[in-house]
């Protein structure tokens, strides 16, 4: 079966906002195995709701909508869909009391006539309660397509998609199974890659696909297939996904399917009883930010410093002023004092350390922008890599963050 | 004149990525007064690729392709457009001599067949040259629409589009010009806002529209308006928005066409030559990342630290530890103390605290998840405030981030 998913709203489409909902529909509806033909974001105006509702109508069995319910008058989703279903809106009860119910539990003021209004739906509209807000979600039908209606909010259309939405499309719908393996490299391009592995993937049968998704200094290699049995797919992909990661041994780190870098991390650090701390100096944050956005970072991450002025690394992380001023502060010498009084300061068994020159300018440092050195303090002790990682300033944060990543993931793993 | 995106490519269909390049294209196009009507994702495969350009050429004078150009064979881009086109690949002698010279100064190895292959490009393309990658850019046309296609690499096709497409469609079409700005508000939800500003809204002329956006905390209030003469335009929208910003003064922050809050924190601390350092308990290095993600955060930015433990409180930060006995880790107190130590361990003018528990297990505190204090050190003294995030550690980690700068912002303004 095919899904489609329209995003209404000009924010999308005068790029004041990025559209982060249709990756996680589409990736929570592939994992139910309802493949999504197409994405389509478009106006908040009726006429071009109308066809874009009409075109997916002829396309896909489903199509998921978010965005346009407000209680505002800019948003006018409800309505189109009234004219789209030839129906008209009706005041539902149970939306109305979880409206007064929110307003009193957490809004804690008396809802505004325009508040009441979202309690107006479709008359044969099935409603999503949506406990989080107040616009309800809405399974509709035409003609044999299934049409929901979300709000645009991340948060409220999570819940209703993997509350209300999915197990309706898992009782309504036969699938076939979608499976993706996919294999994290690091270290080199997708073009060397592929010549390493030619023989392999000319030889792969026409049901399993191979694609290639290159990002900073990382190759994902993802194999996918569709079919009615499970086991099947899973053997099948496995079976080539093994050989494939047998050829790329070297710079394989491991299956993003299972896990990711971090989670990897995460998982090896609790089952050892080890701990990390980080001293980030070009990367700024950026390595804590993403280590405590998984829940249970807690259990092994002690804690961080930024130091981002160069005197910040003497007097908070009590370096050795004298180093910075034998080797610049942007040195290997640097780089690993950091992450050997980081280990000392949080009392952790791993350390991070990176100092670097993020750009566009340079700073107190003499190296290029671009350069960046990563240490990695350890129970064995430590050592520093040097790196270049050109002249975009977000990039160089992003690469050296996933750098850092994959040099304490193999460390770990060595001790 | 009207624009459609275009991204060609399985990983946003299955959710493995985030489409942020459809953003900075839509952003882009709108500051030249070009409108995009529509944003597509469709699937790396002939048939879909055909149908999608064909749709696009009926409905839009500008299409702007991105992904698919990659040197491996999962990618069939050009070859769908020599289809489109009635067109064959032919090898491009410029094209070819980038890519050896991007393998001989980055890559640092001999070119294989297949990177030498990205130099075939339909016969009548025009080139866009690619200094970031081996994949050119490519200015096609057929029945008077113009069609780009560019990598999907974004920074490869940040450079692209703003180096080369951009003047191009300056040079070819003639475009009215598009105003938009943007009101940042705090603290009310979007039915009050409207509430209030109703007799306003009702009153205002047709060819100015006015979108709210809400996200965690703050509603964006965009007024939009689109004509041949950019004085008349700017005139316009900017009355009415004096007049909403009258009408909302006491939650007003600023407007985001000119500046976003932490670029606002940004100059307001270097106009004073004052500085700021951060204790992040809770939200585990979001503020800090969100501050050097700016070149020239380095002037006023300090440092942090991530205390996440709440031993590393004492020994990091150096608090009172009874402080923490008598009050719990989680508490106001704590908060304060932690500014107070923050300003004085990095010597900032200014510093930011919070502690709280992000969820969904409570760690070492007492309160419920989603409970945040978060403090601030100023040169008049310190004070925290006490919120309830809600139980989605995402969330709850958005919304203290949003919540410290609006803190941090107000007070910096009151000194």
């Amino acid at each position: 079966m095919l899904a489609e998913i329209i995003t209404i709203g000009d924010e999308i489409l005068i790029g004041q906002i990025v559209d982060t909902n249709s990756a996680f529909i589409s990736k929570t509806l592939n994992g139910i195995g309802v493949k999504v033909f197409q994405i389509t974001s478009i106006q908040d105006e009726e006429h071009h709701i109308l066809t874009a509702l009409e075109d997916a109508k002829n396309r896909a069995d489903l199509v998921i909508v978010t965005g346009g319910l407000g209680p505002t008058k800019d948003d006018v989703t409800k309505e189109t869909f009234c004219k789209f279903l030839d129906d008209k809106l009706v005041k539902n009860e149970k939306v109305l009391q979880n409206i007064k119910h929110i307003f009193k539990t957490y809004v804690k003021r008396v809802p505004l006539p325009s508040n009441l209004s979202q309690a107006l739906v479709p008359s044969t509209a099935t409603i999503l309660n949506n406990i989080h807000g107040t616009a309800p979600g809405m399974w509709m039908e035409k003609e044999n397509t299934v049409f929901v209606s979300m709000p645009g909010v991340p948060y409220e259309m999570k819940y209703l998609l993997t509350q209300e939405v999915l197990p309706r499309v898992v009782k309504r719908y036969n699938r076939p199974h979608i499976y993706h393996k996919t294999l994290l490299t690091y270290g080199k391009g997708e073009s060397e890659i592929q010549e390493h592995i030619k023989d392999w993937e000319e030889a792969l049968p026409n049901d399993i696909k191979l694609a290639y998704l290159p990002s900073l200094g990382r190759v994902r290699l993802r194999l996918s297939s569709t079919g009615p049995n499970e086991e099947q797919l899973k053997k099948a992909v496995g079976a080539q996904m093994d050989t494939l990661h047998e050829l790329l041994v070297d710079i394989a780190v491991g299956y993003e399917d299972e896990t990711n870098i971090q989670e990897r991390i995460s998982a090896l650090l609790q089952s050892k009883s080890q701990s990390l701390s980080l001293a980030e100096s070009c990367t700024g944050g950026a390595i804590a930010q993403e280590i405590t956005a998984v829940p249970g970072a807690s259990v092994y991450f002690k804690g961080s410093v930024v130091p981002y002025e160069t005197h910040q690394k003497v007097t908070v992380l009590g370096i050795d002023e004298t180093i910075i001023q034998k080797n610049t502060v942007v040195s290997a010498q640097v780089a690993k004092a950091m992450a050997t009084k980081c280990v000392r300061l949080f009392g952790s068994d791993y350390a991070l350390a990176t100092t670097g020159i993020a750009g566009p300018t340079k700073g107190d440092a003499t190296d290029e922008v671009g350069t960046v050195y990563i240490a990695i303090a350890s129970p064995k002790g430590v050592f520093a890599e040097k790196f270049s990682f050109g002249n975009l300033r977000e990039r160089v944060i992003k690469k050296a963050t996933n750098k850092a990543f994959e040099m304490l993931l193999k460390e770990i793993l060595k001790n």
